[in-house]
C-alpha cells in the first residue's frame, strides 16, 4: 500500500525539524516536500539544522527547502504538518484546508476556533469528529491542532485523575525549555544563569486550552470542562523538556499508591489501536526522589518510534486533600511535532485520511 | 563607642563569606575571628574564596581561618554568626549559648525549638522576646535563627497580605539557585542545562517554618498561623537568587493595584529603627512584564549596605479570588547572612546586646 | 571647572550602557545625551537595560534615549563615545568628526584607517598624535578607536614582554563571552552547554590590530610591528570576560619569576598621569593554579573607578624557549567602553580636549 | 561461537557506564559483571545512572553492581574494561593481569609504563605487540591503555599529517567538557557561566602521551616521536565533547584543500579489519564556518555502533607555514570507553584474546 504524501511546513524551525525526524521511515507517511520562507529556498536540511540530539539519514539531510506553494502542496500532498509561526499559520492553514488538505498543526492560530479540536488522542479522541463539521470537509480539507507544549504535558495526568476521581482545582508552575521559544528565540544574554518569569500568552493559552481539551464535543460544539486552572510560566536554561509542578485537588482522595497506579495504567485509543508513535505508557511514573529531570527523562517513551512521547511524572505527594507532583514532557516531541503526528495517525485509523 | 566583637562560624562557606562581606565596615560589629574546620586552619580568606560577585578589602582578604575554639570565642566575642552546616550547628550553637554568646544562626538545627524564634525583623519582631525564656539567657547567651532561604523570600509578602486581607491558601513553586546548596554542593553534571525537582527537606521546612514565623509568641510559646501552605521545590542552574511562583487566596479580594500598593508600602521595625542593613523597601514591586529575574534583581535593596536585602515581587495577576505572582530574594544575602545580621541589629536596638 | 559634555551613541547596547555606567560621577565628563535608533526614542534607560551586574543611580536610570541628531550633538557636545554597530559607525563617526566632535569609538569601522590610531594608553600613547594629521583636526574633530575586545586583553602583556625581551611568535586561542556579540547576539539554543568555534572577522581583526598597536606612528604613518601572530577564536557560555590562552616566543628567555615581575610591574602614562579610569596595575598576575576565571576576575582593577580595567594573567609556564599563560580581560569594560573612556582621559591630559 | 566474557570495573562512573552502553549487543563481548566500590554493592545500574543521552535496555538497567572481587573476575572473565580512578587502577589492574586477565584500561596509572602501550588502533596498532613483552603475558594477562581524553582527539589528525607531511610543532588549547572530570567532579558553582583554566595533570599528560603514541615500539622499547608539543587546558560548561584548537607546523606546506583530503581519507587497521566499533571515517572534516560544535558533533560516527567514535575537524586555515584548525572528540566515547573497546576489538582480531 502506498504511503500518504505529506508536506512539512516551517521545516527550518525546531518543530519542523522534529517532524522530519519522526517521519523518517514512518509506516503511514512519506515526505512530499519541505517548505520554508523564501530566504531558505534551495538550502539543504543539513545547512539549516538546529536540533541537537538526533541523527538524520544522509538522504534526509540532503533534502531541500522549497518556498511555500499552496497549489503544489494541494496537488501533490494529502496532509500538511504545520510548524509555522502563529502569525503565518492562520491564513495558510485555512487556505490549505480549502484546497482539500488535512492540516495537522502545531500553531496556536486555530486552536480556539469553534469547530477545530485541540486533539490529544489518549485524552479526547472523540473531538476529532469536529473535522466533519468544518466547512471544508466536503473537499477532504480540515484542520486539527495539537495543544500548546506546556498544556500537553499536564493533559494526560489531569485526564487520568479526572476520569478516576473528578477534578476540582489545578495550580501549575512551569520550568520551560528554550526550544519552546523557537530559533533564534531567547537571547543567550537573557538565558544563561537566569530564569525569566514570563512567556508571552502562555498562561492564557494553558488556562483556555486545558478546559477545552478536557471538555466534550457534542452537537457541533465544544463544552468546556469546569475546574479551576491557574498557571505561572517561566523559562529556564534547559534545551529541551518542559518540567511542571502541579498542585491538584480532586473530588476523591485516593492514596498516593492508588494515584500512582491510576497514572501508570492510563491508556487510550492510540494504545489500543497500536498507532506507530503511541507510547506503550502515556504516563510513566518514576518513584526516585529526584525525578523527572529534563536532562534524563525528556526522551522517555517506547517503542523506539515513540521516544519523547511519554509524559513522565514523579514526586507524587499528598497533603490532606491536595496532591503535589512534577510532570515532564518533551516540548518539541510530544508537545510539538509528535503530538500532531499522533493526531494524524489517529485520523488515518478513523478513515479520515 | 567601641564595636561589638563577633565570631563568624563556617567562614569557608557561601554563607560565612557573605557574613564577612556584610560585616566590612559595619557600624555596630567588628570581626573577632573567622572559624572553620581543621583542614582550613591558617588559610587566608582569599585562598578559600567562593563568592563570585563582590570585592573584599585587601585586609579582609588576608584574614586567616581558625579552628573552632569555643573557649576563645566565649572569651573574646559577644556574638557568633553561624553559617555552620546543620549537623554541626546543633551542638556547637547550644554550647556557645551556654558560654554566654548571642548566636545568630543561619542553620536549621534550632529553628523549630520551642523557645527559639525564626526571626524576620519586619515580620515578627516580637518573637525576639523568646530569647528571654531560653535557659541560657541569664548568662547573656541565646540563639536566634533566620528562616530557610526559600521561606525568607515569601515571608514578607505573605505577612503584608495577611495583615491587610487575611490569608487562607498559599501554593509556592521554587526556582532555587545553586548557592543554596553550599559548596561543593550540586555537581555540574547534574546542574548544567537541567532542573532538579528535589531539594532534601526543603518543602517540609517551608511548610513548617512559615506558619511559625507568621504566628505569635505569647506565654512562652509559639502559636502557629493557620492557613494552607503547599510547597514544590526545584533547583535551577542559576548562581544566586531564589525565584518563587506564588498562588494565594486571601479573605478579601483587593484589586491588583491595591495589592501592589500594599506590598510596596510594607514596612516594619527595621525601617522605623533605621537599622544599618534594613532596606528602605522590604518589598519592591516591579511592573514590567518579565521581572523579577535572578540575574537582574537579586541584589536589589538600598541603601548600599542593604543591597540584596529587598524581596522583589512582580507579575501580580488576579484570577477571581486567587492571586498569582513571582517573588525573588537573594538566598545568601536576605535569605542567609543578611537575615541573621539584621536579626542581630534588631537585638542590639532592643538592648539584648 | 565645568565638565566636558559628551554624547553616548548606541546607548541601548551592551557597550553604550557600560559607557553610561562608567560616566556616572566622572570627574572630567558629563553626559549630554543618550542616542539610539528611532525605535528606542523616548524610552528610559531602565526600560532598555541589559547589563546584569551594576547599579545605576535612579537619575541615570530615568535618562531618556534620543534619536541620533548629528547637529544637536555637534552643537551641545565636545565628545562622542561610540558604541555603534560597525555598519553604522563608519559614516556617523566621520560626520561627527567633520562637525568638530572628538569621537572615541569602540567600533571597528575606522580602526585600520591610515590616520586613525587603535589606542591603548599604557601601550601606545604616542599614537594619539595621529589625530593631528586627520583632515578634520582643524575644527577640533577627530577619531580615536579602541581595539577589538579580544585584542585588548593581550596587548598589554605582549607590550610588556616585547619591551623587556623582544617578541617573535604569538599563538592565541580565545574563550570569549556572550556579551561580546551584543544584544540579542548569540541565540541561547546555540550557546547553552556548547562552544562555537567561530566569531566572524575576529581572528582577522586580532591579527591585523595587534601589529598596528605594537608598531609606531612616525612621519604621519603607522609602521607595523613584526612578529608572527596566530589567532583561534571561540565563543563560550559566559556572560562577561574574555579568557585567552597564549603561547609566546621571545628573543630572550627569562625565568618565570622574572616574567611575572615584568608583567606585574608594567605601567604606562595612565598610571603616571593618574587618569581617573587607570588601574593601579594594568596587569595583575595571579599565582594560584586555577586563575584567572571569568566569574572571579573580570572585574579586577582598583581604584573603584578602574574596576574591570586590569588585565589578569595567570598560569605562567615555561617550556624551553616557549612560554604559556592565560589572560583575562573584561570585554565590555577594558575591552569596550572603559578602553575608549581611558583614551578620552589621555586626550584631555594631552590638551586635545 | 560463544562471546568473550568481560568485567566492567568502575561501573558507577561516567566511563564505566559508557562501557556498558557500548557493550549492549556487542558481537564479540558479553558482560560478566559490573564492579564498583562497596557502597554501591547490590544497587542496580538504573539506581546509579549518570549518563544523560542514551537508552539502555531494561535488562541492562536492572544489572546489579558487585564489590570488586579479583578472584571472581579471574575465574569468570577473560577481559576487564577498567573505568577505575587512577589511584585504584594501578594495583588493581596489575593484579588482574597477574591473574591472567587482559585489561583494557581508561586509567592513566600504567600509560607511561615501559612495556604498556597507549593504543589508538588507527594510529599505532603495532604498539599492541608490547603486551607480549609484559611479564604476565604467559598467563594470558596483560594491560593495554587508551590515551587521555584530550590526547585522543588530536592523535588521529596529528598522525595523518605526520604521515603525509612530517610534523614539527603543535600548540593546542582545549575546551574540555565536564564529564571528563567524572562524577561528582566539578562543582556547579565553579562551572556555570565560567571557564576554569586548569585541569590537574592534563597538560603534562598531553605533552607526554602524544609523543609516545606517535613514536615506535621496537626491540621491546618505545621510541618517542620528536616534535614540539605545547598544551593549554581549560574546562568549559559543556556536558560531553572536548573541543581543541590546534596550531601546527609541518615539514611540507600543503594547500588547505589537500590537507582536508588527507584528513578525510585517513584510515587504519580498524577500518580494514572492519572492527565493530570502528567508524567508517576516523576523521570527519566539516567545511561550514562554525563547526565542529560539542552540542552538534560529539556523537559523530557511523555505523550505529561507532557513534561518538569519529574525530570531527573544521575551520582549517593556513597562515604561511602554520595551519590552524579545531578538532572535537567525544571524551567518554572515543576518548574513553570507546577507545578501550576498540583496543580490545583489535586485540581479538590479532588473536590476543
Amino acid at each position: 500500500m502506498s504511503k500518504i504524501r505529506v508536506a512539512v511546513l516551517g521545516a527550518t524551525g525546531m518543530i519542523g525539524q522534529r517532524f522530519v525526524q519522526m517521519l523518517e521511515g514512518h509506516p503511514y507517511f512519506e515526505i512530499e516536500g519541505l517548505y520554508a520562507s523564501d530566504r531558505s529556498d534551495g538550502k539543504k536540511l543539513k545547512d539549516v539544522l538546529k536540533v541537537r540530539d538526533f541523527e538524520y539519514k544522509n538522504e534526509t539531510l540532503d533534502m531541500k527547502m522549497e518556498t511555500m506553494d499552496l497549489k503544489k502542496i494541494a496537488k501533490n500532498a494529502r496532509v500538511a504538518f504545520s510548524g509555522l509561526p502563529s502569525d503565518l499559520a492562520g491564513k495558510t492553514e485555512s487556505d490549505l484546508a480549502e484546497g482539500g488538505i488535512a492540516v495537522f498543526s502545531n500553531a496556536g492560530a486555530h486552536r480556539m476556533d469553534k469547530d477545530v479540536s485541540i486533539l490529544i488522542p489518549e485524552v479526547n479522541p472523540s473531538h476529532l469528529d469536529s473535522v466533519k463539521d468544518q466547512a471544508t470537509y466536503g473537499n477532504g480539507g480540515y484542520i486539527v491542532t495539537n495543544a500548546n507544549c506546556s498544556t500537553t504535558g499536564i493533559a494526560p495526568p489531569l485526564a487520568a485523575v479526572r476520569d478516576a476521581y473528578g477534578l476540582d482545582f489545578v495550580s501549575v508552575s512551569t520550568y520551560q525549555a528554550l526550544s519552546g521559544a523557537g530559533y533564534p528565540g531567547v537571547p543567550s544574554l537573557d538565558a544563561v544563569g537566569n530564569v525569566i518569569p514570563f512567556i508571552g500568552g502562555e498562561e492564557e493559552k494553558m488556562e483556555a486550552e486545558i478546559v477545552k481539551i478536557l471538555g466534550t464535543y457534542e452537537d457541533r460544539s465544544f463544552n468546556y470542562a469546569k475546574f479551576r486552572m491557574l498557571a505561572n510560566c517561566a523559562r529556564v536554561p534547559v534545551i529541551d523538556g518542559h518540567l511542571e509542578s502541579l498542585v491538584i485537588k480532586m473530588d476523591d482522595t485516593p492514596s498516593v499508591e492508588e494515584l500512582i497506579r491510576t497514572l501508570s495504567s492510563y491508556k487510550g485509543e492510540p494504545q489500543s489501536l497500536k498507532l506507530p508513535s503511541a507510547p506503550v505508557q502515556p504516563i510513566i511514573v518514576r518513584t526516585e526522589n529526584n525525578r523527572p529531570q529534563p536532562a534524563l527523562d525528556s526522551m522517555a517513551g517506547s517503542p523506539e518510534r515513540a521516544r519523547g512521547m511519554s509524559v513522565v511524572a514523579g514526586r507524587i505527594r499528598k497533603s490532606d486533600e491536595y496532591y503535589k507532583l512534577f510532570v515532564l514532557s518533551h516540548n518539541t516531541m510530544r508537545g510539538g511535532a509528535g503530538g500532531s503526528l499522533l493526531n494524524a495517525e489517529l485520523a488515518k485509523a478513523k478513515k479520515l485520511l
